[in-house]
């Protein structure tokens, strides 16, 4: 759809495993071919971007690569770097193609086809990620590609992308989730009672652990040598304002709510 | 400025410890009568609405008692109730006057009467708790007064109040504030660079940190009690995510994952 939107005139081809998206695609008219056969789709395609889950890059490519055309570029929008180079992106350069690792950083916790938007990467960063030696030449094609589609772009390597991540993205993901889980748990607390008194806050604290729990447990799975470290810390510094809490600490509870607002403020 | 908006012809007193909210106030035409004394601006009203720091009541609660007429009836728009009954509810009750807790789940990380806004209570709920014994009559009222200005009313006792924030609002606050903590801490990750890659996802999931740290040590340290055991409970939950996330156990881990969505979902 934001091709379609930013790039009109270029030809979009669109495959899914299913046929539902398909469908829709269709009737909606999101592409110029929807289709089931995933070598004809690549075939003559100057760039291919995969929208799996990450786990399935590699079986794909080892489908599609035979078709590829000579100056294609094949890049990904998944949310961990380092196992998607070491899979598919050495897999490609050793089969003579070119692979280049995309993370836009935009989305939602809704899934599906049917909330697709074209605006998606409007404002959005793209990062970057260049460990399969592609020249500058292709690296500004794709980097065009996203800024066409209204994308800032951010080059990295794939460690430090993953190590960026995994605290901005998908430890505050568990924490979304571990507050939900706390919440609900509680055999005092009635669902209803709780469900009444929900505000914005609790909300917009929990929203992102409603997104798809199968492309979490990738993305955390894929992602856990760079999170492990961040979620061992934060436990630590759980432990610490539980004894803060207990012993009534106030001047140190204040300092450690100020080092927070100032953390968050400093990102965002 | 919501009484102003839903019960015009109603007379408005403020009063404030500090001079620049009164001239803010005067400036902006939010209150008949804008002041410095607190005996004056309670003597003869029917309500009396006390927004300072739970902290605080009590000795405000001393200073004007004397000032208050028969019909009057004090509130309060704290985010703890045990606390707030046990102290100035026992207090006024005690002093032969009539307290109710209110706590109008509504607000925003922003502080200051410049971030004040007529709408707040709209679609908002608030919690009563009536520890002081006050009769049918007056919890209509006071009822009545928060519907008026759009909110809708839940009753509660303070245990069971405080238990319930603690859960749907005060450990959320302390998970926003352990994910922007975390994410901000790492040597390796450079704040440009996070800066650069946080999306709405982290935003939301550490908006309330950026919360009055005063106001939220208070709001902690307050109902510390209930609080605790949620956090207990929390931690072992983290670790044992850690675990599931260190041995790759996918299934447990997606388990994990769907149990925080269903039960956002349950309370969302």
């Amino acid at each position: 759809m934001a091709v379609r939107k930013y790039m009109p005139g270029v030809e979009v081809r669109l495959w899914a495993r299913r046929k539902s998206p398909l469908t829709f695609a269709r009737e909606h008219k999101l592409a110029d071919t929807c289709s089931q056969n995933l070598f004809e789709t690549v075939g003559g395609a100057e760039l291919v971007v995969l929208c799996t889950p990450t786990s399935t890059f590699l079986d794909l490519a080892k489908e599609f690569e035979q078709g590829l055309g000579e100056r294609a570029i094949v890049t990904d929008v998944g949310s961990t770097k380092k196992d998607v180079h070491t899979g598919v992106g050495s897999f490609l350069e050793e089969s003579g193609h070119v692979f280049v690792g995309s993370h836009p950083m935009a989305g939602s916790e809704k899934q599906g086809i049917e909330h697709a938007q074209a605006n998606l990467f409007e404002n959005a960063v793209v990062a970057l990620t260049n460990e399969s030696r592609a020249d500058d030449n292709t690296l500004s094609r794709i980097a065009h590609f996203w800024r066409t589609l209204g994308a800032s772009v951010f080059t990295t390597n794939a460690v430090a992308h993953d190590s960026l991540v995994a605290a901005i993205s998908h430890v505050p993901h568990i924490f979304a989730a571990l507050a939900a889980r706390t919440a609900a748990s509680d055999k005092r607390s009635n669902v209803d009672a709780l469900s009444t008194l929900a505000s914005t806050g609790f909300r917009d604290t929990t929203r992102v652990c409603s997104g798809s729990p199968e492309l979490w447990t990738d993305i955390l799975t894929q992602n856990a040598e760079a999170i492990c470290p961040y979620l061992e810390q934060s436990v630590a510094d759980q432990q610490r304002v539980l004894q803060l809490l207990r012993e009534g600490r106030r001047e140190e509870l204040l300092q450690w709510l100020k080092e927070a607002k100032q953390a968050r403020e400093s990102i965002c």
